[in-house]
């Protein structure tokens, strides 16, 4: 113990994989005889001085967090400022992780998150104080720059490919007398890279999905029901899968042109897909069904790409060993080297490069007609819903996931009133 | 051949299984060297004689068939009358019937499928037409008299149990800043099954999910809106799970509160979670995510349970051996005869019974406060959700469904103007 400890946080939305970092920079840190603490609910625990001490947790538990959902102690939405609009805040979390000898801060989210970790490094470095901080990547977006994807997006790819392609079965049995259009709706608020995923479905042009919407092609209702309507006299059904992001060309958000407030004044809540069923209904008369998966597509842990676990393991790996060698300011992100066979490995990022950016889907993965994906997309895509990895399952049918004991570590400072 | 074919038609909402049955009926009847013919769309096909030469697939497509989501088929709603009103439609499905020397008519659908089979009976013997009706018993509902359960409930109360489970994990992880509700909408209109199969993703009171609506309680929103107050203040978050045929008191859908026309007079498509979850909002003011799942609780079957799907072709190879052996008007039936261990056997019930009845939950498996599940009802549905069965992945990482070739049988009949 006498190199320090690391403390683990997890930040933003959680993922299916983000514990299987937190499962892997455990397990390296424990092999290095290095004691890891985690802050209670990401940043916020920290500022709290809110910490689990980890060693309480049996080997198998944490192994076990490997294979469970959600975010074992807790994440938070919660961005700092600049270092010198929340100065306070930032020397409070060096007061912290001086209290308990923190030595190694390991922060696993987005960039958001990356932006943190970088300035508690430069605070670190402004007050003299041995720190290495590493930022960890996840997120269901795939927006992070530089690294070539982002733990947790695999999954969720897979979960939108594998769900369009069954309930396009199901549409396409019903749709002689039933269900003739099927809407679902994937998360992105600003970039279609699930939505895009969703393409994996089906190859062909009569194969489901038939329309695509991305947050990246202006919205255009004619259009989008003459296509309907279009696949619908040619194949029999259509199914539509639109990203939550999607604007009009003058940029408002579709998703918000449904909702308001029904006639008792009760708020309506919308969604894209629950407002293009509505016009879909209105317009061309049609059958029409809806999913809003929600937050389904970012937990389904018994669904998750063995690809996407992999690297979720390998960047929680690494971080540890960046943090051990004294790297600092860093992020251990996904470099491709090859499509076919797909291969990867893991380098050192800047924490500079990373903060603040945001990655866009290249124009050149999105079809011409705006409605489908490239080859290219396809290329770049198909290797991460690759492979599977399901949680073991118990005698009751159910995925045995594992709940950690979560034990506090003794506060030594006083509370902070931030 | 000299024994006449068998005609197998789907009818009514497909499953994840259902296919499954139709797997074992084709390779049962292939084994006992019986053609199978198979009515496009149900009934429909088979009014409009369109039916498909189910000996031009191979035998691997009608194998993976029995891992295959959807109605490979085609299925339709589509109720036949009575046998006075409808007499026209009935005559001339004897007329295909005859033409095509069918003398096993196997209908797989709900109770309106047993009816149809059983009225088709009826008439076959009116004109001394030797043929064996046989009803093959399918509903994600699980609302089938006399059978203990129905083929494709058990598959899509695992998808909800494991759905819940995943996403309440999800919800436990961003309490603290962000999302404190999340309300999922189960299939269910008439009955709450599924809603109930939601109550094994936990199991102590503070486990979500942590209030399920059933339609056979009346919806009390007061009462509802403190529930989730004061588990969100006891919990930190609140899962709740409702059915989608919740009613108020008086009888009114809650569904079709939410819903209506916005302010440029679309329509506005509610349902039941987007509206409860617009209320926790208005009346609570807390953070709240809701789902709809739809067709992907009924076609998930990369997440089968192994209880449902060998179920649903022991079924299927039951109706053809009690077709072969002259047996008629019957259903096979799924009858519990162990809750531990969980045995079953498949016996052979008269049409009668099952047509037109509907199954009820036992009022002994909703819990006295009206909002979880019962022991009674955990024994019940536990060995129903029993065992994985996943469908073979391929390279690409997406389930291997079949999609066969439905070559039509040429007609021998002039069109049908029914």
């Amino acid at each position: 113990m006498a190199q320090g400890k690391l403390l683990y946080a997890q930040s933003g939305g959680v993922t299916a994989v983000i514990n299987a970092t937190a499962s892997a920079v455990i397990q390296t840190a424990r092999a290095r005889k290095v004691k890891v603490l985690a802050a209670r609910n990401g940043i916020l625990g920290a500022l709290a001085e809110d910490l689990i001490d980890t060693s309480r947790e049996s080997m198998a538990s944490i192994r076990a967090l490997a294979h469970t959902p959600g975010g074992a102690f807790g994440s938070c939405r919660f961005k700092l400022k600049s270092l010198e609009a929340d100065r306070g805040r930032y020397e409070r979390l060096l007061d912290v992780l001086r209290a308990h000898d923190v030595r190694y801060f390991l922060y696993n989210g987005g960039n958001d998150s990356a932006d943190t970790a970088l300035k508690v490094s430069r605070l670190a470095a402004e007050f003299d104080y041995p720190l290495a901080c590493i930022g960890v990547p996840k997120t269901v977006d795939n927006d992070l720059a530089v690294t070539d994807c982002c733990p947790g997006f695999g999954s969720a790819a897979k979960f939108t490919a594998v769900s369009v392609r069954e309930a396009a079965l199901d549409v396409a049995a019903m749709a002689e007398t039933s269900t003739k259009v099927f809407v679902y709706e994937a998360m992105g608020r600003h970039a279609g890279w699930l939505a895009a995923a969703a393409g994996l479905a089906g190859e062909g042009r009569d194969d489901a999905p038939h329309l695509i919407l991305f947050p990246e092609r202006p919205y255009d209702e004619a259009g989008f029901l003459a296509k309907v309507q279009a696949t619908v006299d040619r194949v029999g059904y259509c199914v539509v899968v639109a990203s939550e992001g999607i604007q009009t060309a003058d940029g408002r958000f579709v998703a918000d042109a449904g909702g308001g407030k029904d006639s008792f004044g009760h708020t309506q809540l919308g969604g894209v897909a629950s407002f293009l069923a509505g016009r879909v209904k209105d317009a061309l008369g049609l059958k029409v069904h809806w999913t809003l998966p929600d937050y389904l597509q970012r937990s389904a842990r018994h669904l998750a790409s063995k690809t996407d676990l992999d690297q979720a393991q390998a960047v929680g790996r690494k971080a540890v060993e960046y943090a051990l060698k004294g790297m600092n300011a860093v992020m251990p992100v996904i470099v491709r080297t090859s499509d076919t066979p797909y291969r990867w490995k893991i380098e050192p990022a800047p924490l500079e490069k990373v903060a603040n950016h945001e990655k866009k889907m290249p124009a050149g993965f999105i079809r011409r007609d705006g409605h489908g994906i490239t080859p290219a997309a396809r290329r770049y895509l198909e290797p991460l819903v690759r492979g599977e990895a399901p949680p073991p399952y118990g005698r009751d049918g159910l995925p045995r996931y594992v709940s950690l004991k979560n034990v506090p570590v003794r506060r030594k400072l006083p509370p902070f009133e931030g």
